[in-house]
């Protein structure tokens, strides 16, 4: 394998190693040959890449609800990694830098982009998402050529592994842009697995003064406490009703007994001005609608049942608006702000990265752990990060 | 019946005749006692009041939805009428003065009310709503007692009928507010009722370049253009699925055929910015989601059925918001000016009112004539009004 | 002196102690006669008045800018009492309930009330303010009525001193929910007296992650900076030149030193998105509108000279807005909930009390220290309140 | 002189003619060798150019303000022409396309750009302005190279002189916006003055109920009034004082005179919601500040002197914000919409140019009538153009 040292005055591929999936749960190890950078691009090697549920969905099924594979694809773009190639016209970057990579590309051109909302670009082409063809390829390898002005310088002190973090990170930051919620809202977060965790951090840091964390894990709701991402915790009883009818009538009464949770002042409970739906579940959103206060809102993050069942008038005759967070736009400097920040009462985000992997051969195991909610140890399982920093240094 | 001439200084009650309801489709003229105003009231002789979608399910059904009627009530809420007395710490308003009734009165120290958004008011009283008890009687009476406050002085030339059309009107400026549509959107209403007539106008005053309406009826989407509501019609076809899968592709279908229609610059058809969906028909309200562009916004005003299934991933997944809108806060000094304006590109609202009825012992016929969409002769029924001007008159 | 037992039942007047100016430094203890409360008012024994800007000026000039006096009026805004006396309609307050008073009174009926910017109403009665006339009586009282639906209840562990800090705290809350900065947003803040400390303090708490305190006084910057007020501090030279252009142009420079503070987060120093002009000095203005970024704000909260030269082409062609900030609206709750938290990392509002002083009889002196910057022992004055808690408990 | 059939194969330049700036009021007609267009451009004829305020400040002082001209160059920035060369890599265009240039280049990368306001993006390049350098010459050329991306392309019906209006009219698009007036307002334009109009009308389009245009001008004011670009309209008079306590009095006065306008209603008078400030006059500054009520704002839009004495209590402490608006950001779609319609009450766009000049040898006598504000019939001059139609299809 022959290495560049010059990657714009030597125009020779590199081979690289990359986890391709090229079916429900077959992951090969195979060579790529890479190009050196264009011009406007970095050439990074990745070093820790999180898997998100879309991997997940993918590595199981081969697809993510209505989207197939059409085409063996790497996954991973939730990473971060270290500078090894600059394109000719990049200033601002050398190599050796640590980046994190906002690996969705968006047209530039369209009315979206236009108005700074490019996360909802029709034309965006998006690294381990099936749904543009050719897919854009994840993470998951030794390295990727990426444009400069989509990868984040990290400071000395952000690890790479937080560096990753950015990404769903980006997605709590949008999802309380979104809200504009008034300094000292009270919040409600329906989910702490990695995302919920993130958006309850970002709430409170955005000023809400009571972030309450709703979830049938008691384990996960003390983890958030524990950890300062939220005020407050409810563990919602596991309950299934076996109508609509029923359904409906036990989202109501979680929805109030959440109602009773006290504000972090101590002060009675009072009406919820947001919650943050990140479980996708169709009862939590029913919940979430009644959890709401006439005027407020419900922030849809969650991905789940595409299809759903919904209390419409519930919302509309209170004016309880049901608001959509896709993604991310213009979040990362702002994330690494975030992530830089250490406090007694402030959200420990390195805890986040509860299980490791060594080595892109690592993946199934690291899949296997992904889909689990805690491991054999009984530690809960939150965020996987598969870290490719050993094998990568020994060939650089 | 004795009149009283001076209300603030003889304390006599008087007789007045009401209609009430007594149970599904049970309205009686009955003999109601007033006492003068209070302090801050006005007496107000009702000449014309609007029927309402509302007030037509509790004539037929003695409820509303959930909410039953729990003792007898007067129906009627789109209201203007004429002063006939003045409590005594009243400034501003004379008798002889034309005013509108703005019939729902809020607690004035929640919250809501505190932020001006007093529409969503917990406490909020509103005639012809039996959603709190006792009931707040409606307008279906000769005279009623009203807070000077809640009455808003009509200018000569806006007709008593007109002063009615202020109630729905409400709705729509409440609507298209809430919206805060840029100049120059392109906006979709699904529903050429009253309401989705006076949402499409106002959407036009607002400054949308292009508004189409859409209706399952072609008479109504002509006479929305034909009138200057909208500028562009489009007549769903009537077309219904056996599964919830085949009416999402039944919606999904309409929806692209609307994407088709011209903007009226006569450019080609462009991306939908916001639906004001007016029905509370499930499928247009799926229609809704799936014609409206991403990052746009659908905006809930019909009030239809209370549970639906819904395409929430088409809309969460592109930032598609569902904006509650419930009733109307601070409408009706606009609606006035809006009522007022005439021009040959200007909506005609007096032709919104299609049907009069004379006189409260005409209000069965002038139910069972709302619950049309065509009169026996073939023409539009739009608004039903009951007008009480001349028997009352005969008694002052 | 008779005292009512019983408000209600009993209509006899008490005799209660006074401070009244009536004249420029002409403070006099008079005796007035209350009324018992009206039906929706409670009897308030003043407990804590903090002194305010404006108060000072009444008290040196017997005006305030254009504003004279026009009648003999006690001074004090900045209250909190004991509820003594319960109005016959008035629930939810008992005897001796702590309460905060808002002491403006808006009209209730014109547009900004209804929208809730009530505190630009233009009918506005505002206590110890000689705007409207007869002038409405500030708090340096023994006791005084006022509207229920205008006290608001303090927690138990709320001191009586923080409880009079809410009403200044409000214009902050004010100043920051107008401003509706993102998260994450880098602010500065000029004048570091006790409303630009409590800014300071509410921009942190609403999401900024870097707050910069500038002050001429190094004494007052590290007080900020040292009780979690603000992340950053910056102390600003005394420079004056003698002529405009020599002025702007050492704003300019100013602006451009505290452009190279640091982030909070160690980054290096971005642009600032706000700057909270506290200190009604015209360089600091100028320095304010220079040192915001491109598309940011200048937002007006401090008093002073009402008519400034102002480098206005700089702030239009970069699009920096000035925003206005008169006193507060709907801010009390959020501001008992901002109080009543604690923590490392949050500031210390008990501190702003620097200097207290006992009985109505020391108003002199206390408005003698309210008019320094430093004590004789070199100690910062920043908020000197006026405790009467002593003299009534005796004559309770 | 060789034409180019095929920009793409043929490298050769071609010779064009330029009306180059080379000193205050020393306009040369000179030839320059224009390359075929790059991959991302088109090469345009330019057949308008409306000649605007900061091209006369060049004209006559090369300089505008304090940016001086530090090379040649050409002026013109309202242009729109017709496609004659078509780079390797653009869709969507050919040749004969009639286009509008937006003539100003944003760097796309920073903050400012990334949330959609690229309008004051730092490091703009702006055709016809001195302050990066080089400069990027004006549109008063035979041709010139353009980014296809900031091309718009007119329909057959909008004439090239509207395409150069569609500059302006971004400022009055975007002042709009930025304005955010819900429907029904009422609104003051200060200036009738070709921006001036164009914010009026834009006001009115947007759903203003109200617009009031006032000038000294009463021939502008009426032209304003007749042409439906405002409702109604107010000649100021003219009146100077000796010191600023006076000016401001006439100012005061002036706004309570524009306070009497009926609305267009018919209603009386009410407080104005904006005020569009369109002349950088300081008295008309002064007079938008009190004419506008409290919580109303000030747009920034006239630029003028850059130093002004301002009442900035009467502004501050009323809650009016001062707006700053600086040239657009994407408004060429929605300005080919608003310029494509008509009707009996919509302002008729193609009588701002009152003043066409043929060639860019007619530059000077050009500028002298674009000096005045009516020529030697008494005609009015609003908006002066250069067509370069006829020469160039010669050459063609």
């Amino acid at each position: 394998m022959s290495a560049t040292k010059s990657p714009d005055t030597q125009q020779t591929r590199r081979q690289i190693k990359a986890s391709v999936l090229h079916g429900a749960k077959d992951l090969r190890i195979e060579s790529r040959s890479l190009f050196p950078p264009n011009a406007d691009e970095l050439q990074v090697a990745i070093r820790a890449t999180g898997l998100c549920g879309s991997d997940l969905h993918y590595y199981r099924h081969y697809r993510n609800g209505d989207i197939m594979v059409r085409e063996p694809m790497s996954l991973g773009h939730e990473s971060a990694g270290v500078v090894v190639g600059v394109g000719s016209s990049v200033k601002d970057f050398k190599i050796g830098d640590k980046v994190a990579l906002e690996v969705g590309l968006p047209c530039g051109e369209c009315d979206r982009c236009g108005e700074g909302r490019y996360n909802i670009c029709k034309a965006m082409s998006f690294r381990s998402s099936a749904k543009a063809f050719p897919h854009a390829q994840g993470t998951l390898q030794d390295r990727i050529n990426h444009p400069a002005a989509w990868c984040h310088k990290l400071p000395d002190d952000v690890s790479l592994d937080l560096g990753a973090i950015l990404e769903p990170l980006g997605v709590a930051i949008h999802a309380t842009r979104r809200a504009n919620l008034p300094t000292g809202s009270t919040v409600l977060v329906f989910g702490a697995g990695a995302v919920g965790l993130l958006v309850a951090a970002m709430a409170k840091i955005s000023g809400a003064s009571t972030v309450i964390i709703a979830d049938i894990d008691s384990g996960r709701v003390d983890f958030a406490v524990n950890n300062a991402f939220a005020h407050k915790g409810y563990t919602v009883p596991m309950k299934r009703g076996s109508t609509i009818e029923e359904n409906l009538a036990i989202a109501k009464e979680t929805a109030a007994e959440i109602g009773k949770v006290k504000k972090s002042s101590g002060q009675p409970a009072v009406e919820v001005d947001a919650v943050f739906e990140c479980t996708g579940v169709p009862s939590c959103l029913q919940a979430a609608i009644f959890a709401t206060r006439p005027g407020g809102k419900v922030m849809l993050i969650g991905m789940g049942t595409p299809i759903q069942t919904l209390p419409i008038s519930a919302a509309a005759l209170r004016e309880v608006d049901l608001v959509g967070v896709f993604r991310y736009a213009n979040t990362y400097p702002m994330g690494i702000e975030v992530v830089s920040k250490k406090g007694p009462d402030y959200p420990d985000f390195s805890k986040l990265v509860t299980h490791r992997y060594k080595g892109l051969e690592s993946a199934v195991q690291a899949f296997d752990m992904a889909g689990n909610t805690k491991d054999v140890d009984g530690k809960l399982v939150i965020k996987v990060v598969i870290e490719t920093d050993e094998e990568d240094k020994a060939r650089l």
